[in-house]
């Protein structure tokens, strides 16, 4: 902290992102990225945007907002755009959670909701996981809290059935209930179509997965207009041209590219096969996958130590946690179907 | 208000950016933007990056970085770069504002210092403009509280000098002060050599005018290590990709392009006198514009009027604010040259 600090944040840990080493070209399964470049139209509409960069994009994102409601099914007042998804769910925390409510989420889940939380001085609580590492959806049951559910969750990797969340937004009528489906597409039941049942219901989505647009940098929120309204009101007195023209047509060519988007992911859904099943073969104990990553442990080598021969010796990245109930696991983005063959010769041969 | 809010934001006026009519082509005088595209260097290195966009950009920016800082003749650690200026401006306000101290900036300047000060429940100052409209460095000579300065001004473009901007970071030691500069390029001196020796300065600077970037949304704060560690802190603990590839390698190009640069900023320079000459042939007060825009009044007609016949019938943009001092005037963006000869020619005959 600086001497010039109001000591607002001074307590404030910062998210950790995955690491980005640049000494060497690694094989990278650390940061759950997409083995797909970004879908042709989605290039084509970037590119073309490049002559226009000298303009200040539409704050509204119209166009955006008018492709994905009609993908969706949503009406257009029903969705905001971000910077990320990261943004929605900070906007969230700004807006729904206070010291009366305060939120609540897995004690195992994605690491920037406890931040988001620190950086809005809102109380929060975490609920364990249970043993085999699934969310205990009684344990948010009429909580009255603002609850973030990551679903799938992260890093474990599994998915709640759709009556789950729909439970536990039910039960929670005057709470808002975040469902966070960044890897929704990999093989879980996203619950936009329940936004229409329940007003208190906000889910976000990205477009770094499993729409290669990571470096993009695009996610969105959907909900019932007062909450939109409401994220919006945030979003314009923060940043209202938060979503750049180039980011904007991409997401747009993105979307109308239906065919890409389900064969790379069902590529992806191959390519997690073959590596759930030749881990598994290797002796490892994989939880049971709807996300683009897997999450995986052997009773013969500590994750670290795993972790550890892989980036160091191998040249393959994934990511460790070093945190009770994680160190034992790495969890594994799906890359390319070379990359997982590549993953699992190595670990065959550090087992050996 | 939705019935989830925590109330935080309930009184909040979000930010009114300039208007984006779809309607019809204007020609845009509304919104300060550049009427040259970004440089060739800028859009080779930002369609290369579109081959990458599936992986996330690097969250330290340090290409950016480094490229920004011998353009500008700092560290690397003493700059920090956001999605947009309007970012930096607001982490300012999130990190270095507080109920004691408090901010204070001119009463006619950037309508988003209010909106920000609002959003963080910061208590805020503001000075009167002296008669001529220019600031006065005096009203902010340890002051105690945490100072906004845009220089040049908006929407008044006018300059303060520099010995009157050390004036203020040296009486205010404890105080930071910070500097937004998204006009400087276009004829006044900037204060980045000063943070240098005022470890309470940090002067804030965009892409989006002189640069030719506005679409791709790029600002940077340069401060002293230890402030721009807090912003960063701040920054990884909301958006750490919050710079997107494109932006980050357009950025990079836009820096190394100075000869573009130049001749740019000297085209603008030149329409600009172009145009105050032509305005003031024409009867109209101009104000000492250092910026890419005019101030400017006519004692024939009112500014809401003037702006309106433009808009309707000329089919020309320019911006308007119904505001107290500000309404006999309007803010015209200095663009390409044959746009400001069809100014010219029109104001010509709608004054006749």
């Amino acid at each position: 902290m600086s001497r010039f600090s109001n000591g607002k944040y001074s307590t404030l840990v910062p998210y950790t992102p995955g690491e980005q080493p640049q000494n060497r070209k690694y094989i990278k399964l650390n940061t759950n990225e997409s083995p797909f470049p970004a879908s042709g139209k989605a290039f084509d509409a970037a590119r073309e945007e490049l002559h226009r960069l000298q303009l200040y994009p539409d704050p509204d994102c119209t166009e955006l907002c008018k492709t994905a409601a009609k993908e969706l099914g949503v009406s257009e007042n029903e969705i905001i755009f971000n910077n990320g998804s990261d943004e929605t769910l900070n906007f969230a925390f700004m807006a729904f959670c206070d010291s009366e409510h305060g939120a609540v989420f897995p004690d195992i889940t994605y690491g920037f909701y406890s931040v988001f939380a620190e950086l809005n001085g809102v109380p929060y609580e975490t609920k364990p996981l249970r043993e085999d590492y699934t969310i205990n959806a009684d344990d948010y049951i009429g909580i009255n809290k603002t609850v973030f559910i990551a679903n799938p969750n992260a890093p474990t990797g599994i998915a709640l059935p759709l009556s789950e969340i729909e439970r536990i937004a039910a039960s929670n009528p005057d709470n808002v209930v975040v469902i966070d489906e960044a890897y929704v597409d990999f093989g879980a039941q996203s619950a936009v179509s329940l936004t229409k049942k329940y007003d208190n219901l906000l889910v976000v989505q990205t477009f770094s997965k499993s729409r290669s647009l990571a470096g993009a940098r695009l996610g969105f929120g959907v909900a019932n207009p007062e909450i939109i309204k409401e994220l919006n009101a945030i979003r314009f007195s923060t940043n209202p041209y938060n979503i750049n023209r180039v980011t904007m047509a991409a997401g747009i060519g993105a979307l109308r590219d239906t065919e890409y988007f389900e064969r790379t992911k069902a590529q992806i859904l191959k390519n997690r096969a073959y590596t759930v099943n030749g881990l598994k073969a290797l002796g490892f104990e994989v939880l049971d996958s709807k996300t683009n990553f897997v999450f995986a442990r052997t009773p013969k080598m500590s994750g670290l130590e795993l972790y550890r021969i892989l980036k160091e010796d191998k040249g393959i990245l994934v990511r460790h946690f070093e945190k009770p109930r994680l160190s034992d696991f790495n969890r594994i983005t799906i890359g390319a179907g070379y990359q997982m063959e590549r993953l699992i010769c190595e670990i065959t041969n550090i087992l050996k």
